[in-house]
């Protein structure tokens, strides 16, 4: 067989593969419709949640199991939130309005262990409410920074790894977790994960307490002229 | 040209057709990575927004400006989610904790008007603070119906023909909207949307008065045996 020939064999092969695998894209999507999953990770969860057991979400190679009393290798939507926080390797920044969870601030206190930059932006009065972790976090070394508005800093999101979005109704309460009804969405999309991440920044960046405090040079100016 | 040159040809042709167009899609994706928008839509907005005339969004026909002293024709998060909800076509359904905000109910008002079904389910605890339009919506005739467990029904999200997705941080109340730091994602990701849709359903079923009122086989049954 000539080269030439070779050549052309290859490409009609091409061609032949290209369209086999369109149509049969095409053939799937009609099939069923909502079961392919397509592009970056899309997840919903809804709540109250079923209480279960988190313990192997943070002690995976322990080789006893849990005596608690609660059920063991349930999947349900706090178990699924826990692992995607517990899933950072390289950052994690969460900007939410009430913290006073055990398990999340367990989770976060193993990242910061595990060495992972953590940054947390909160609502200053609920740094104040019972329960709030905010002191244990800050009390580890994590960086926390509160927003003292006289208004609400409202949000209930965390992204991880710069590119995973955490974000809903759900704020990282009990009462929220166990109780509430309740909705977060999981997403890499990056078309919405990046304009959280920029809000962050700038929510970081504006609450930054050295900069707050810093006299801008018109009010330097005016002591000096006073 | 014999026929067997031709489909050679025409197989090659194709196969550097298909190489280019994705060697050009790979490159547009590294030289302009977030700014070419991919699938479904997908928007992110975040409050406190700027305050506008939301007027021309009412009456986009009205050949008189309106003679109110806020900015006109300024598109801020607030106009945007405005326009997500007036661009309802054949249905919206609402689930959210609080709703006190005057132009979010001329929205709902408006639509109900055009005759486009509408679903409202709230919070009970919250139909009965300060300024709710609740009882406005209920009276204009339009569907509401209300959780009234112990917890809170603290969701926060809407979906407008039933393949818009509104949801986030932001409740239906003016503080939230003018005042609070808070967020809002808009998405016609099915992956996203139709977990929602369901979530709906179900909880609109459950709250159903007459369903919750209506005793149960097992009541019946030791009704008559008492």
């Amino acid at each position: 067989m000539s080269v030439v020939q070779m050549v052309k064999i290859v490409g009609l092969g091409a061609v032949a593969l290209t369209l086999s695998v369109e149509w049969l894209d095409w053939l799937f999507c009609r099939l069923w419709p909502r079961k392919i999953s397509r592009g970056p990770l899309k997840e919903v969860f809804f709540f109250p949640t079923e209480v279960a057991c988190t313990e192997r979400l943070f002690t995976p190679d322990s080789p006893f199991p849990c005596p608690c009393p609660l059920p063991h290798n349930v999947n349900t939507s706090f178990t699924r939130l826990l692992s995607h926080i517990l899933s950072a390797s390289s950052s994690l920044d969460l900007c939410v309005f009430a913290f006073t969870n055990l398990d999340l601030s367990r989770a976060v206190l193993a990242l910061h262990t595990r060495g992972i930059p953590i940054r947390i932006l909160t609502d200053m009065d609920y740094t104040l409410i019972t329960g709030s972790q905010i002191g244990a976090i800050r009390r580890a070394g994590i960086c926390v920074r509160c927003d003292s508005g006289a208004v609400h800093m409202h949000h209930k999101f965390a992204v991880v790894d710069s590119r995973r979005l955490i974000t809903g109704s759900l704020n990282w309460t009990l009462t929220a977790i166990q109780s509430n009804k309740e909705n977060i969405l999981v997403t890499e999309e990056p078309d919405l994960v990046l304009p959280f991440i920029t809000e962050f920044k700038r929510l970081w960046d504006v609450n930054d307490p050295a900069r707050r405090h810093l006299p801008s040079i018109a009010e330097k100016t005016a002591s000096l002229v006073l």
